[in-house]
């Protein structure tokens, strides 16, 4: 069994909003096992949906069309498809969410499924009500033949920081090669690499089996750089091993702005350890709250390492809590020098009886960019501390 | 003149990755007057590649395929194009930034244009190399005809906060139902409804005269909703005026855990304004950070208008700056109760020498979006208030 989408918008033609829908289907339909060849995207134009549903019917069993179900006269999908496939049998699919409807059509021994283009409007209706159908005997039964197709997809992503893309791809290059049904793929993101493992095979037990026989090899070689699974975050990580370990932390934020207490806090038992963020920005602020010296601020500038330091111990203390971080650094795009340049990141750790340290970061790419990796390294510095 | 979009890549068909080379490149063909009509995903898959390119050779003058050009086994572009056209003049275009080159095909009478996936060598290599080979005049005089396809695309975005788009859409509906030349597209995001005018015509100028007329009418009929224009945020807007006022603000943070303090630090010459941000997280810190009256937390709860007010005047005091502002609510997934559920959040706002005021507030949505609009209605709220 395999599906065809097509996206429906002039507003998508003109990269105005980026095809998360799109995305989302792809993903879904694959752990369900059932292949997907082509993507398109058309315009609100009768014309070229109407060519798209047919080369769309011609190779695919399923096709489902996105958006142009609202009331406006842009949304041309319910006009159009009525007289391209003329009277036929509609089941309409409830939307609980917002008010156009979607639709299920059976054409011509061809499934047309209509749904929504607003994604909090599709994805409750498509894991809800399409799924669901589309996993029910009758179809797979209508379309199932003896080979991969109608084969479960299973998937782990393992993610890993501290190392860069290059350096991760070393060390599993003979995994990247793997043929199917098993493969390896490898996504790099800012501060992250991830490795995604997917197997296909008759049942689950089969492909989680060998999912795991290549998951040991990945943790052998990779072992302390790899800090979560599947779902995780660097933050719920972190957040697990601090309540694990019972420690309590604040932060001390002048670059990143409260960054890392936003991802932090994003962690939903994050009020268990975290008691106090405090975005520094003004040297005032760092001396009058988090009792940075100003001599010590006067000789070294804002951004040093015996600031970072002093911010970290400042934050701890006043915070009363186990672990104080503290962050300094130039985000740019300006306010960078020869001997500072933009990018260039303190992060101090300070653990209660124990003596405080500090690192230093050079990193590259926009003002959102550091911000993001100073955060990712920071939390990466408490998971590998604490 | 028109040009199709191919993205060659399975990683894209199952949905692990967004696909932002298609909207960057709509993008900037649209603002070049070349009309894109269908843009479509195939995987690695030469068959398939070779079906989508002969569809798209039919209907497009220019095709352009991104992917598929590096040197592992997954990279079939080239040799599935050498065997397609034939032995062909090819012009390769130098990657200044990744190792594959791309390259550039005349095919009887149309133009194949394949670049690189990863963005960081595509967007350069299609806004130095070819895009000015696409304004090219024996380009523009082999294709040109004479009708909208080699005029100019201005566009115009009015960002409008503090209604809904349904509430926007009442007010403007008339102006959504005008035909091209100039049209207007509605476009909701989370706390935000964005306007954009689309004018293609002859010439820039006439084509921005057109826009003019009609961003007058919106301005008259949203005036106090409008916080900005095409690449404005909130937080720069805010900025803006906070600047312009010479006043100076602090924040204290519960539910949006740093969010504020991070999306108004995002702002280039924000250290001119913001001074200090605290994560309230726990009930100790506001009362032995932020002056809250135990008694009060005690009796009216942290989630009340009276602790966000007295956050806000507790920071305003502890930063001596000209603005406070206290946000307290609750984020969800868990904690919500039958009086105090889940996206309930107080606002308070404390200015010098003014009487404080809060302001209640029921979001709907997740953990993030509950957080996000709060911080946009913060800022909002600081917008209509300096």
């Amino acid at each position: 069994m395999n599906a065809e989408i097509i996206s429906i918008g002039t507003e998508l033609l003109l990269g105005h909003i980026l095809n998360t829908n799109t995305a989302f289907l792809s993903q879904k339909l694959a752990e369900s096992g059932i292949d997907v060849y082509n993507t398109s995207v058309v315009g609100d134009n009768p014309r070229r949906l109407v060519e798209s549903l047919k080369e769309a019917l011609n190779r695919s069993d399923i096709v489902i069309t996105t958006g142009g179900l609202g009331p406006t006269v842009d949304d041309i999908t319910i006009e159009t498809l009525s007289k391209f496939i003329g009277k036929v049998r509609i089941k309409w699919i409830k939307n609980r969410v917002g008010t156009a409807p979607g639709l299920v059509i059976d054409h011509e021994g061809k499934v047309i499924i209509c749904l929504p283009g607003p994604p909090r409007e599709l994805n409750p209706m498509f894991e809800d009500d399409i799924l669901p159908y589309l996993s029910s005997a009758p179809l797979r039964v209508r379309y199932a033949v003896d080979n991969h197709e109608s084969w479960t997809l299973k998937t782990r992503t393992i993610k890993i920081t501290g190392l860069a893309e290059s350096q991760v791809n070393k060390v599993v290059k003979d995994l990247l090669e793997l043929k199917p049904p098993t493969t390896v793929g490898i996504y790099a993101k800012l501060g992250e690499v991830d490795l995604k493992i997917m197997s296909k095979a008759k049942n689950e037990k089969i492909a989680l089996g060998a999912i795991r026989k290549i998951e040991k090899k990945i943790s052998a070689r990779l072992k302390g750089y790899i800090f979560g699974y599947d779902d995780d975050t660097l933050e719920s990580a972190v957040g697990e091993l601090l309540i694990s370990k019972k420690k309590t932390i604040a932060v001390a934020e002048s670059c990143t702005g409260g960054l890392l207490s936003g991802r932090m806090t994003d962690v939903s038992e994050s009020s268990k350890y975290f008691t106090i963020g405090i975005v520094a920005y003004s040297n005032l602020v760092k001396v009058a709250r988090l009792g940075v010296d100003e001599k010590v601020l006067m000789k070294f500038g804002a951004v040093s390492k015996e600031v970072a330091c002093q911010m970290a111990s400042g934050i701890r203390i006043l915070a009363g809590t186990d672990i104080g971080i503290g962050i300094t650094g130039i985000a740019g795009p300006t306010g960078g020098t020869r001997n500072k340049p933009v990018g260039l990141v303190y992060i101090a750790f300070d653990m209660k009886d124990q003596a405080p340290f500090v690192r230093e970061f050079r990193f590259k790419g926009s003002r959102e960019e550091v911000k993001f990796q100073a955060t990712q390294a920071a939390l990466d510095l408490i998971r590998r501390n604490v």
